[in-house]
């Protein structure tokens, strides 16, 4: 917020709670000044695209109005170009209003009204100010209220914000695919609870991340229909107080119309005035996400760790130099940024859900708080999605060799054998091979359980990366007796 | 958990770790014992329908196994025999793990194969820890891993939680409405941030929250599809190493007969297997309805505060004294303890989603914690919409002379009158109300705006509630010159 | 963030990534340049406290590094008038990073020592980007660590955060103590879940608050003991390589008088490195100081509601018109904003949990988001508090006829009765005056279980507020045998 | 809760709302009953340390008001013996109340008084229900009020579980500082954002982690200050009322008699009775401590991540078998309960700071969730810290030759190199040594750079993980010129 400096030529503007000297050449007026004065908080403004949305709003409200013969052509023409130049990105320093205020969203709402009043006044004429022209209550605001505009113009911002989000996702879905495809030959150790386990491929392991992926884009996509009812024509609490009955069939179709956005009119304009659980729920569509994301960065940072001393299967693009005192140190900077921005929206969803639980009767006061956490959110998400896409995933390269050795050393491959001696008896195999260094098939062949050439068809790495038995066609040879002597080890 | 007491009679058994004794009438084994031992964390038990759902799982396999030719038919039966006692409820108390364990699950899977094991020996003649008999690993759990299995049973078992829960949102659902309809002739107050503002009629108020459960009713519908999608066959970490082709094909299927729920296989079990955002989600939408749950029960003890220094708009059936010291005082504790409940839910959501972040590469170890918090979120929230609609909602009972006589004696009225003179000077009269205790039809009558008869149909309390502009056709009387004087007050 | 243009004028510089062009003007360099680059997050820039306190930072190195010898004076001297610069506010333009950063902060420890480097080169008269002249590794960051500076650095930010915040506090806390003061005799109703309790005086309340606060303020103080313990000196991962011992002994020393902070050497250099606890507990500890604050907020909400149809106790400074449709309509828009910033505070403590457990092994990369919610928290809190003060509490007028009148007519006061006549039969007459509308004293009367004057003894609304049996000394004339009698009624 | 069976033999009991027929030989009587009706919510009972509390409570208000003389000598006596037999731990199956359940806790606080009054009736030779002998509320509840009782008894229960958990920190503490000596001498690659850093020793990774818990043992003792407050004589709403002032004085001085605990009279009843900020920062506490515990615990799984494709620095005792299907393997169980717990902690942290903000007035209502979520907290930590202690830390072993091998073939030791030849030869020289394989000695003979003899010195693993320049003395043969012209490498 930039408080207005004193400056010699002001002019006075009065509301219910009395006068008050605004700069002569602001847009904004003295309720505005009023918010900006009452709530410096972050010291921030409110997002860009709130700003246009509300201006959408405005100007399909006037367009309605005019239709319907509530505002005359004069006023409506002016009030249509002063909010296009707002959607057009004009104007926006004139809000200044902090993103966290009190009041329900009337600060933002009286902002719009002013900022498009008086720059409707000045399109007609007149002096900023002489509301008499275009008044910022009578006029812009008609048929509304803060009630019915704010909520709205914070779907449609969610909406906007989730369309480029799921863009995003689309991208990075895109991006994990070709990793599969290009990594999936490459035999590794698959490893449950940080112990090793199983071979598994590297493309396998990507692909898992897509499907993952693919089940947070179908949520976008179901989270954008909770954000597409607007509760716009239910003025104050929801009931349509001062609403034209002919507004409120229009208004939602027009404001459709011009942001290009799917929005429809909410069933139950009361419970879409006072219960914000929509919200919520979208937050936690985005932290589930959010927590694909990290846990993806995660693995990333653990199958990149070393260069020596780690598990050092993959390498992430070198982005920037990772310490200022270990020199040639290369960290994995993205997914970590990735990981922030995933605890930060986990936290977001937090205070979103008490901001929601807190409504009371007919409104609830606290959009203002959901409105700068889910947007930021959304938003964040989005750009960490971004740079993991470009800076991160198109650029890994694969340890092909060292991916390849630790499958051949590594006792986890025992449980292919397993079908064939018995848990029990493959258990004991492990145990000694864990102790004294021994390779599994060694051991194998040395109890004579297994032939050289069944333990190649056996333990064929691809083979044990499929579903089935791996060397099936084998166990015929291996008889019920065999594993109830196994058994009988007992 | 029940710590064994040193019997005289104890059976030896072993597993990797070593030999221990094992109480002679006990069904569970060796690691059984093991990971009580390990793990006394809540002193509670496992989930009785989680431990339904495993012995589904196990039943279900052991017929695979038997149709695809790798379990003899003798075990099979004794091993479904087992398998049904438990889905029946019995044996419970033999399921000694505790709910928080690590491990990943490998506790509880393997409680339910020693305990299944045991059972079915014995059914076959046999003597309890004879696993030559039928062996826990090599034959109730054959084609199956702790890491298929536990996040299948989990999924089964929300699933069915959820299916209750849904139960009691559609009885508080259909109490609400018929609430709604009761109470729809009664005008009251409508607040907003705790202010007065313009009427609303208390069965819109009701509407309002129906209208808000509908919503989360369709939301557990669609959350009961996340849950859907289990990932047997998949085995240690999703690549379906020792699962028989036959059985990844034949098992879920089975175990959806059995269940009598639409499970179906996963479409990509490596993903299924390590990234439970699934989880997330759900508990996401779950934390949506208790939202919702919560600000309607604070909205119900506003309405019933007093009963004399409050708003008394309503009363809640009186189910038990309220104070131990202050006699014949009341108070609402039925939405209190959906409150609490709510906050618990919340809480939960965050540690699952947490657990859920904290997945390593092939799978998610900490389940337990997820399940834990889940079950519990969607029972808790069960139970106290149970209490909700029987013990409150249906009993509730309306003061109707002290909702109507707010309205009458409230200045909120105004915005009814605003469209005939404009906001300011109505801002002006409101004060004037405000300050002098005045009422705002003498205030109108007083100044000559509108007369009496037209401020009667303006002020219909009824038409106040309904959308549009109360006494539209009065409007024309009033001239945009009208308004352009009023504006001319400034 | 801005994007540096492409300018006609540039400069090349390399790191061990590659070469780069930078903007001939600016001071930052090539590894700055990539930080920016790779994390477009919030599209903010760090804290200004943030970028002061690395720069006092970078002072005290370079005084200390040259106090033992490893830096010569020329350099030392111009390191250190380009930190005076940046602590005077100077190129704060020039720090570029997001605060949502991956790699633990090395992007603004490299944004600070390139900053200053070149600041010095320019002030010893070479070109920027000449590192052999003030080499930002080799000089500016000499004996430092990222690991050592960044977490410094934000202890410092906190510290001084947190004072700022404590002074809020404690003019929050004179604030409720004149209110507690000016309303010591007005009696009201006391209200235990929104049910009439007892009296109780508007000033005991007020008096109650400041309790609160007061205990916050003692947090505070215990917090900052929290923030005190700087890790410099322990570099790399705590052990100190490469920091001259001398160097380790007095470099924080040198930093507290810089900065005139009480900060202290960490007693365990690599717990300080790794573990980040203490942000955790001072979140906590500011938590329950918002939790304070919005239960303070919900209730002045709650005592105003209103005017004519809410509880109506008190009156709340006017601040801005409430509705953009209801004429007249002021909200409590200062408690709702403290409400919102305290939910905010209770999402970013959560974040900031999650960062703090995810630490992995000799460091916690994701220190960025940690400072980013943490300082959000604190100065939101600031803020929020000093509009509190001004804008709400200073200004709170009291309805005294009201609330008088509503003990008056209170159901409650019955309480003060029951010591006199017993709990179960007072219950009897407070259930007949609810349902019947009429006085506690009337019914007393009625039925000849006190006469008017010791009543008038008893319910003397200024004793019930204070603790004793009100009455007390009546009490001789009620035997054991008139209880037991009353227990008869039973 | 066990709801009672209809039986035969009941006795009638009546209250305000009702009369009720109760089993006859239950001590609980028709208040209690009514609650356990309306609170079927988690299905157990309270904590049976709360239930002890509660009745250390009554028994210490029994004997302040004997003394005073408000109850004689035999009522008193037949109520202390009463409350010895629960403290004693009997009939605690007559407490049948949710731990969850509206009300602000006076369904336990009636619990109490009814089974109290009862059992008290019964030593005085009465029947059960003639409470003409011992009066729930005249008698029991005497100077009382659910609203001081309640939380009184909260605070004494976090106070016992506060005592234990820390016993067991203590453990903990012991055993990390025996873990510290004895791996003391154990050189490893420390590593940060899990990249190679530079040399650190084992044992000093566990010092750090004594040194963190060491801190959560003085919060602990801070926390259980907070919680040695007792509201106890304010009653219904801190102000006194029917509490004679003696009694204020006396009763809990009588109960920190009884009970041993350092209890004392809170400074502000009307504060102590609202405003409930000392649980969430007790929580905030207790989860700093989890964050510590969990942040070890994912060390304890990574370094112990293996046996062969991990990082396999330590071995952690093997307690059960890892796995149905993988056979030898072992898993991490121990710290990942100790995760989860933890993740448990940090939601329930959320949820106690939702139901402390919701208070309202004079009473918030939500403690039982409070206590149910802090109670569960602190307990389950410390059945945590017991088997983390037990059954992992104390039996750690580790691989030595592991260890020592991974720092010699690190890069990581350039940074020892780095004062001899400038950050930007080294980086060169690191990122040489990565991509070829080759040692970063043979890189720094090859070039020149330095000696053997001189490398021998600088790389000696023991001092580079002690603070100060490796080799520093051989510093003064590299001189300014030396670094400029490396600087000149540029």
């Amino acid at each position: 917020m930039m408080k207005p400096d004193k400056r010699e030529k002001v002019r006075m503007e009065h509301d219910s709670i009395g006068t008050k000297e605004i700069p002569l050449d602001v847009y904004y007026g003295v309720q505005t000044l009023r918010a900006a004065e009452n709530f410096y908080i972050t010291g921030m403004n409110m997002h860009p695209e709130l700003i246009k949305s509300i201006a959408q709003i405005k100007k399909g409200a006037a367009i309605t109005n005019y239709e319907i013969g509530h505002l005359d052509k004069k006023r409506a023409d002016a009030i249509v170009k002063a909010c296009d130049e707002i959607i057009a990105g004009k104007m926006h320093d004139q809000f200044i209003v902090d993103p966290i205020q009190g009041g329900a969203g009337t600060s933002l709402n009286m902002n719009a009204n002013e900022v498009i009043a008086n720059r409707a006044i000045e399109i007609l004429g007149g002096d900023k100010g002489n509301y008499a022209i275009v008044n910022p209550n009578d006029h812009v605001n008609y048929g509304q209220s803060t009630n019915d505009v704010f909520p709205s113009c914070g779907r449609m911002t969610a909406l906007k914000l989730l369309n480029r989000a799921q863009k995003q996702l689309e991208r990075l879905y895109e991006a994990l695919i070709k990793k599969a495809e290009e990594f999936d030959n490459i035999i590794k150790m698959g490893r449950t609870q940080l112990q090793d386990a199983v071979p598994i491929r590297l493309g396998q392991e990507f692909k898992a991340y897509s499907s993952a992926i693919r089940r947070d884009i179908v949520r976008f996509e179901n989270a954008k229909q909770e954000m597409s009812n607007l509760n716009l024509g239910g003025t104050a609490i929801g009931t349509g107080l001062n609403a034209d009955v002919q507004y409120c069939q229009k208004v939602v179709k027009n404001i459709a119309l011009i942001s290009g956005l799917p929005v429809v009119q909410a069933y139950d304009l009361i419970d879409a005035t006072q219960n914000l659980d929509g919200y919520t729920f979208v937050s936690g569509a985005v932290k589930a996400c959010a927590v694909n994301l990290s846990k993806m960065s995660n693995d990333l940072r653990l199958m990149s760790s070393g260069p020596r001393t780690g598990l050092g299967e993959i390498n992430l693009p070198e982005k920037q130099n990772g310490s200022s005192i270990m020199p040639g140190k290369v960290n994995p900077v993205i997914p970590e940024v990735v990981n922030q921005v995933a605890f930060n929206i986990i936290g977001n969803d937090m205070t979103i859900a008490m901001a929601t639980e807190a409504g009371q009767l007919e409104l609830n006061a606290f959009e203002p708080i959901i409105f700068y956490n889910l947007f930021q959110s959304i938003e964040t998400l989005a750009y960490a999605v971004s740079t993991l896409v470009d800076n991160c995933i198109t650029g890994i390269t694969a340890n092909v060799e060292r991916c390849r050795s630790m499958v051949d050393n590594s006792v986890g491959i025992i449980t292919a054998i397993c079908p064939f001696v018995g848990y029990e008896k493959a258990a004991v195999l492990a145990k000694e091979a864990i102790k004294t260094g021994a390779s599994i098939k060694d051991l194998i062949l040395r109890d004579g359980l297994l032939t050289k050439e069944q333990l190649d068809i056996i333990l064929n790495p691809y083979s044990m990366t499929e579903p089935g038995i791996s060397g099936k066609a084998l166990l015929n040879n291996f008889s019920e007796n065999t594993l109830q002597e196994k058994a009988g080890l007992n």
